[in-house]
Parts: C-alpha cells; sequence; structure tokens
C-alpha cells in the first residue's frame, strides 16, 4: 500500500502541472480566439489541426505514449478552444477573460 | 499575424509539455495498474476519484482555469487510464508497458 500511495502522490504532482500548464494554453488560445475574432477569422482553422495533430502523434511516439491517445486528447483541447472562441466571435468576451 | 504565430508557437511549446507528463502519467498510472491487479483490487476506486476531482477544481480555480473544464479533464483521463487497467487485470500485460 506504501507503493500505492507513493504513485498517488507522483499522479498528484503530475496532475497539478497539467493544470497549470492547462490554464497557461487557454490563456494563449484565449487570445488567439480575440485575434481571429478582431480580424474576423474563422474559430477553426482545418489545416493548423492537422499539423498540430501530425506533431503531437510523433512526440507521444517519442515518450512512449499512444499517439492514438495524444490525438484524442489533442481534439478534446481542440473542441473547447472552439467553444471559447465562438463565444468571443458571438459576444465580445469571454467569461475566463482574455 | 506575427502575433498569431508567437502565440502559436507558445501554444506547441505547452502541448509539447503536456504530452511529456501525460507520458510520466501513464507510467505511474500503469504502476498502479498492476499493484491493483496484482492484489485483486478492483479497477476503478470511486473514493480516489472524488477526491482527484474535488482538489483538481480548486487547483483549477486558484489559476484561473474552469473548474468545470478540469473536472472533464480528469474524467477524460480517468476513463483513458481505467480502459488501461481492466486491460492490464485481464491480460496481466500491456502495449505500453510497464
Amino acid at each position: 500500500m506504501s507503493d500505492l500511495r507513493r504513485l498517488r502522490r507522483s499522479i498528484d504532482n503530475l496532475d497539478a502541472a497539467l493544470v497549470n500548464l492547462l490554464a497557461e494554453r487557454f490563456k494563449c488560445t484565449e487570445e488567439v480566439g480575440h485575434l481571429k475574432a478582431s480580424h474576423g477569422f474563422p474559430a477553426s482553422d482545418p489545416e493548423r489541426e492537422a499539423e498540430q495533430v501530425e506533431r503531437l502523434r510523433h512526440l507521444a511516439k517519442d515518450v512512449g505514449l499512444d499517439p492514438a491517445f495524444a490525438e484524442k486528447f489533442l481534439t478534446f483541447l481542440i473542441e473547447e478552444v472552439l467553444r471559447h472562441h465562438r463565444s468571443i466571435a458571438e459576444t465580445g468576451i469571454h467569461s475566463l477573460g482574455g
């Protein structure tokens, strides 16, 4: 059971780091959303997304993470980002600030 | 457009960091999966999961991340982990190694 406790402490540390990085990532994508909205660009950019998927799948493979999971993770993030971007485009503001 | 490029470079850097942390997290949960399987513990632990959700929602709030998103993210991770744990329990091995 001490092994389980040790591992769970590491998982909790990693989750805290992940949450911090996600907060920083959403700060960036929020800025992107405002830029796109102010220039009348569409929220979605399939070409950029395809590049991101390709890049993350490679990075994942290099560090022993399932590339399919890395792609699923990126899709999960992009869906959330697009939801924010559309809300920025519609209202000009967003609850998480910019 | 130079602002967009700058922001996208930051997003790419953050994604690389996220993928690295996720790889480390799955190494830990894989070990947990083997521990649980060897002791005959069930893959899922609702009490631990409730604690994790509560903790992550608080951490998210502190850094300006939507707590509802943090919870959705954790659920997303836990679903993947449980899929791995069940596969470890059934086969004793898993393709991502342990």
